[in-house]
């Protein structure tokens, strides 16, 4: 691709030498056939290094650049110039003879379907899905078109799934929730009869797991990210928007609210509320409700602020415990030196 | 299925007109052919606007709803209608052509092998098992009746499962314990010769792993439930009766004894001893034995009032620190308006 | 073997009887026809009741034992010892005819490809190496030789392993990196184009995720033992000799040294620097760079000394709290004793 013709594809303006480019990469291990990008100022001087045939940069630093496209937010059009060039995964089209499609399923027609995927009774695979190698479609799930499963995905029955949703490779979708009734003669299983229920243009990593609920739904909000090894129990429902970090664990039956960012290994208990636009960070524990837009941490979880400064007063503890054994003594000393009369206080 | 058909096979008393029902659903979401149930007392005044056919509940609120199956654990009873109605997941019946069977192998008439299922060389497939597409049973597995495999449930050489035992999408056990032996050359890798075993009526989620001993085995004891992503380290021993939440981690040759709980996220350390009944809250890290019937949480792991306190304490810290500043300003303070014959003993 | 023949393979001294064996076991599961080992001296006792052959002993309680391998590195030479005598898993050899093997894919000829593995275009699989079942090589792998993908794993495209690296069932390196640009219009997903590179004899266990670099690669390291359920961040740079215990996750972009240990359910943040022959302990947050050589522990990681004070301190708070409000109310009272005259100053 000419960086002219990129430049256009970004609706960018270019200065400097039009060439051929076939890719993109950091400024310092472009080559001259790549394009490179500048988000963070500390890399500025970079700019006088790189091999790079241009930069993606905002205007400010674009003269510093062997050639430029200038752009009001950098690291934005850095990932839609990689979307030019990115190759998909994969390497086969069609359905394989080596897959097993139920009779009664519903595959467009022109799905992927690789050897090795099994599609259950009554499920429905809609228009330009990909179901890699070992992935699993349970009875009476629904893949909205252009759904993507990377191998080893498995959809347990009635998983639904919006449109353009890609789930990692691993990754479970309907598992049993984790629901039991206890009496004398100890826990019965309560059958989880519940579906689990994707919006559209969801993002789910590596072995990560949500369970289907017991009654009714799981619910996984529209344009939601959801990382590697996370773990959302039944019945949870999560807004649109959010993001969960790596190994993060959501408990039974608690609603998050749109737009919610936790960092990885929080953990949350069950049958909260999580207010839209809440913000919890890395390892924090949740055992009550949040309210709407407040940014969190720590267990408990409290307001970052306060939270900040519990963090940096962690390894004071031990000298504040010495402190305060001295303060005793200093008082038990003054108390010596005064006379005698108020002991009848203590 | 008439209430009163549903009302005798729970042996519970019907008071209410009699009508076809087809499932179980919550209070505000049942509809008119289907029953619910009342467990929380919260939830009370929905039994006047319910739509159910009928509610799960007992004596003391049988009169509110529009018609009553009375019940002493109303709970229980839901989890025991639900298992009346629920479809087990799977769409298919005996040996696929497309498994492979290892000729060595042993599989009862009657277990359900779907396609892509591998049983390796003298595995023994018990009456009533279901092995879902992409399992793996290796080398001397043996599966009690009715075990149920979900996709993509790995059981490495060896591994044992009692009766009843359902293993989740994605989960492994028999994987290899993580042991070395350090020398000055570096680590050597221990060969892990030993297996899992099982016990009956066990269940565990998806993306689980329990790892096969060094020596000897790992033990699951009977009736254990096992949530998502579980660790359990190779030579551990749990009883039965245990509940272990998401994410829980247990290091290795760690004893677990029977009726313990920990919640999610707990980590164990390895070559410890938890007694019978310990409960162990959300993210606790437990660096020691924990005698039998404790309630503990923290870390380190407390007992649970001591936790209570510290954890309300938590977001007072730095409060409590500015108070300690303040109480050596105030006592220095004190310090100079005292007669000043005691300096030498500072 | 006969004992002899073991102690010639280990090159030990053999002190009493030759006889044949053909395991090894613990001291108080050793059968007579097994090997067995004292590493821990608090086990001395029963060298006195074992019922095995030989034991691997120093020579400090070499006359204890019934015979014995006189050994300066008991432990050690148990693991070599179980490396005699383990079998490895798997009951195939060869190509089955039940995989998938892309036309354009490379495979060793005496590489063991099982049912339903997966290979995928120009894929390239060394010598010796073993896929089992439900395995999947995506687009440009390549293995080097020796190399063990254990049921389930999957190395999406462009994955590159060193020579005898074992990947864990279900284990999955390759999956996507969790990046995503912002602007007023939501998140966009960054493609992440680069891949996953992996050393030499790394030992990599069950569930764990290894992501693909956003550019460039994420890199594990020669030597490297990573447990069950481990992160691995995109771009992380992991050095030789390291080990990962369960749980731990590595934020994007991190370099871990070598030779550095995390215990299970560290949790480390992103862009962090962690120096050479580091250890962090269980469950620690780092949310800034370690020096080389530091011991550290607790969130926020902070050296090993002030944590372990600091975690004998937790349960104390509550106690260091009352003791502060106690001080408080002591001091009033004091200073109602005093003369009023430095009321100003406070």
């Amino acid at each position: 691709m000419l960086l002219s013709e990129l430049a256009a594809a970004l609706g960018l303006a270019l200065r400097g030498e039009d060439r051929e480019v076939a890719g993109v990469n950091t400024l310092e291990a472009a080559g001259p056939d790549q394009v490179s990008f500048l988000a963070n100022p500390k890399y500025t001087g970079m700019l006088a290094t790189t091999r790079a045939a241009a930069v993606i940069v905002d205007a400010a630093h674009a003269d510093a650049a062997p050639a430029a496209l200038v752009s009001a937010n950098p690291y934005l059009d850095f990932a839609r110039a990689l979307t030019l060039f990115a190759r998909p995964q994969g390497c086969l089209t069609g359905r394989s003879e080596l897959a097993f499609i139920h009779p009664d399923a519903k595959v467009a027609d022109d799905a992927a379907v690789y050897p090795f995927a099994f599609v259950a009774a009554r499920a429905e695979i809609g228009p330009g899905c990909v179901l890699f190698p070992h992935t699993y479609v349970g009875e009476d799930c629904v893949l909205g078109e252009g759904g993507i499963l990377h191998p080893g995905a498995t959809l347990m029955a009635g998983t639904r799934l919006g449109a353009r949703v890609l789930v990692g490779p691993g990754t479970v979708l309907g598992s049993e929730g984790f629901g039991f009734a206890s009496d004398a003669a100890g826990r019965m299983k309560i059958p989880q009869v519940g579906v689990v229920e994707v919006g559209d243009d969801v993002e789910i990593g590596a072995n990560a797991a949500v369970d289907r609920a017991a009654l009714d739904k799981t619910r996984i909000g529209h344009r939601c990210k959801i990382d590697n090894l996370v773990q959302v129990g039944h019945n949870v429902v999560v807004g649109d928007d959010c993001v969960l970090v790596s190994q993060v664990g959501i408990s039974g039956s608690t609603k998050v609210g749109s737009r919610v960012v936790m960092a990885g290994q929080v953990g949350v208990a069950g049958h909260l509320n999580i207010g839209d636009g809440v913000v919890i960070g890395p390892k924090a524990g949740v055992p009550h409700d949040i309210p709407a837009g407040k940014v969190v941490g720590g267990i408990p979880a409290m307001d970052r602020g306060l939270y900040l400064r519990n963090l940096a007063l962690a390894p004071k503890l031990p000298e504040l415990a010495r402190r305060v054994a001295s303060l005793e003594r200093e008082l038990a000393a003054l108390k010596e030196l005064l006379p005698k009369g108020d002991e009848h206080e203590s």
